[in-house]
């Protein structure tokens, strides 16, 4: 029986929730796994609000070196997230030759070169399971599971809240904000949302994905992030008409020697199983040339779910610290990436989603083909919603496949015509699903 | 770099794309694990017929001894299939400590215990993801990222042969048979189908998964077994009017201190994922307490796909071999059962989908349901499907919560009554879905 001493750094809802597992479950994983885990160290500013454990007195610190500089600790969990003083603890908690184990995706996103490079050179290892999708294995099995598949592409609907408020908007045919304040209510948002309604938070995961299956962590700049704020019941509803569901989606596919990589409202046919995919919920699918499909759905968010992430993590290390080689660099990561070049959002082909605001009289519909026409985007169909002569109308397209740039340029000459109101709405449909 | 040497026994496709994965993807593994593997002999007893891969005359062989004494091998993978021999090729190749890797589900469901009783005494490791589910990772999921949590149900559709019989009638609108003749011809059925159809593989991944969640390996005539060879066109058609689907589903799920083990065709709600997965692919719910609903999904079948579940396994087996600590009894599996007992068939309680075939007079429905209410079911509707006075019509009906026990002495009394032509086809229901 193998004891194994952890310091945990952030005593929030995620931190809370793994030492109520590791003390509610403690005879379970002992019987499973031989290893005993024990809190040794908790470290936090703040031990006054209530949490549903109790911790003794003496495992409570507000310095993080008591963590970092006792010898005894071998593990140390951070789960303050945020990227300062979080890469600081984590880099020092390497050089002291403790293994990490960490939720933070956007700190694995944004700082994840540095990171690895420490962990290579102290030879230690880090894991992040509950940094995409909490609890679901996804990145297990990129990493193990997967280990002999090339990855074509992955397709993720990867953030609780924007699904959550998509979701709202369609059930209870209400508008995006009304659908925003649901989400607050229940604690399905935060007070400032925008980090997951504008796609940073799917942008954030989708770059630890990427580097998974392509072996090149990529920067946020560099890819294409759209939210979705934007995004109206109308569009909503037409979507349901066609048979399609709009979700917030991470793609990643290959096109060639390059990479697709981007965040964006898309139209998602009510075939893919992915248009099920409702509420907090999160799912993955995965292409590979193996394995064909594979999707990849449970609870993307919740103290129990993304804690049960990290002990998942913490049996990884365990078996590590049982080894005889240092695992790191040999086994977590491709050392050479597999794709290095990104195709530019203007690049892309996509077939389109498109509804103009047009004035209800004849010749409008030839006027926006004929733009449309002259920058080579053919249309596969059109629906004028209602008929209200010489009021505003919504008219519904949808387009063949057509480049972003020239689809970009017809939207503004259409947008100057005078039958046209508002700037058209376009959304993307994934046809790879 | 670790050089690992696998001896092959069985060189069918499943092998044979074990060998081809392991060839091309030599770099790739190479690059992601620090391990080479290489195929130092296989055996089998033909190697006349055509494989897509070509093997060195040297490392052939058509006698197992071969590769159990060969003192250079440090895994034998099995892939004959079948009880004997593979049950005495693992047996010996632990006992000649070789870790082991197969796909054989029927083996582990049938004689695990004796298996794992060798690997236990020869301190060696068997590792078995391609047996369900080919390369989804169910059975590490299972075992390792859902370490600390509590299993509560399974809800599975795990053989593709009886999914795509059941998705083409649906499909094609055709008959039980006229949808296995197609199965055939597109190699997803074998000439006697009699395994897949009537639920047998489906049992034997149940009760390997059973093993893995609950600790415990059950007999194949300790659960309900009842395949799909039954069910009609008008069924499937009926169901699809109820927004239910109709799936050959394994079941496990904790009632009280028992568990309730099951296989048998089963309506699931359109709502439900499992109701869309279709044709050959396999999809595996897990209900727990930490993480909640969590789903599987992909190519349950096929020769790839099972030959990176194998892969996956050996990268685990290399991983093992650089441990200084026998891994097997302590890491794998529960020691101790969390569930010994089996709730009876007759015992459970479910809601049904029953189909009448009764005479169209008045008073039919009367006799029908006063039946039913003898036997404490009660009705939540009913329908009959067209009128055609004193001529047999289908009478649907969907029952509230009933013990199984009642319903089959009602269905025998009903079927004895005049107006009644057949006996009444009866689906279970699955409510947690």
């Amino acid at each position: 029986m193998k004891k194994i001493n952890i310091g945990l750094v952030g005593f929030g809802t995620v931190g809370a929730g793994l030492l109520k597992i590791l003390k509610d479950k403690r005879s379970l994983i002992k019987e499973k796994t031989g290893f005993e885990f024990a809190a040794k160290k908790v470290c936090d500013k703040d031990f006054i609000t209530r949490r549903p454990i109790k911790l003794d007195r003496y495992i409570k610190t507000k310095n993080v070196n008591d963590i970092l500089n006792d010898p005894d600790i071998d593990v140390v969990v951070e789960l303050v997230g945020g990227i300062h003083p979080a890469k600081e603890i984590i880099i020092n908690s390497l050089a002291k030759k403790k293994h990490v184990v960490t939720a933070n995706k956007a700190l694995i996103a944004q700082e994840g070169k540095d990171i690895f490079k420490a962990a290579r050179r102290y030879k230690r290892n880090i894991y992040f399971e509950a940094s995409v999708g909490a609890g679901i294995p996804i990145i297990k099995t990129l990493r193990e599971s997967l280990i002999a598949n090339k990855v074509d592409g992955i397709f993720g609907v990867i953030n609780g809240t924007s699904n959550f408020v998509l979701t709202r908007m369609s059930e209870q045919e209400c508008s995006f904000n009304s659908a925003i304040l649901d989400a607050k209510k229940k604690g399905f948002a935060e007070r400032n949302p925008s980090l997951d309604i504008d796609g940073i938070d799917t942008a954030h995961k989708l770059l630890i994905l990427v580097y998974l299956a392509f072996g090149k962590l990529f920067k946020m700049e560099d890819i294409y992030i759209e939210g979705i704020s934007k995004i109206s019941l109308a569009d909503i509803k037409f979507a349901e008409e066609l048979n399609m569901v709009i979700k917030l989606l991470a793609i990643a596919k290959k096109e060639g020697v390059a990479l697709d990589v981007r965040v964006h409202p898309t139209m998602v046919p009510k075939e893919n199983l992915l248009s099920s995919v409702s509420g907090i919920f999160n799912a993955v699918y995965i292409n590979t040339d193996l394995m064909g499909d594979l999707l990849l759905y449970g609870q993307g968010a919740g103290a129990l779910s993304a804690a049960s992430g990290v002990v998942s993590d913490l049996i990884d290390l365990a078996r590590d610290l049982q080894s005889t080689s240092n695992t790191f660099s040999e086994r977590l990561f491709l050392r050479k990436p597999l794709l290095q070049k990104l195709v530019k959002i203007s690049d892309i082909q996509s077939k389109y989603y498109i509804r103009f605001m047009a004035i209800d009289k004849p010749g409008v519909l030839a006027r926006i083909s004929g733009v449309l026409g002259q920058y080579g985007i053919s249309i596969s169909s059109v629906t004028q919603k209602g008929r209200r002569r010489a009021k505003i109308v919504p008219i519904i397209m949808l387009t063949h496949e057509a480049t972003e740039k020239n689809m970009r340029l017809a939207l503004e000459r259409i947008y100057k015509l005078a039958v046209i109101r508002d700037y058209p709405v376009a959304i993307r449909i994934e046809k790879e699903l």
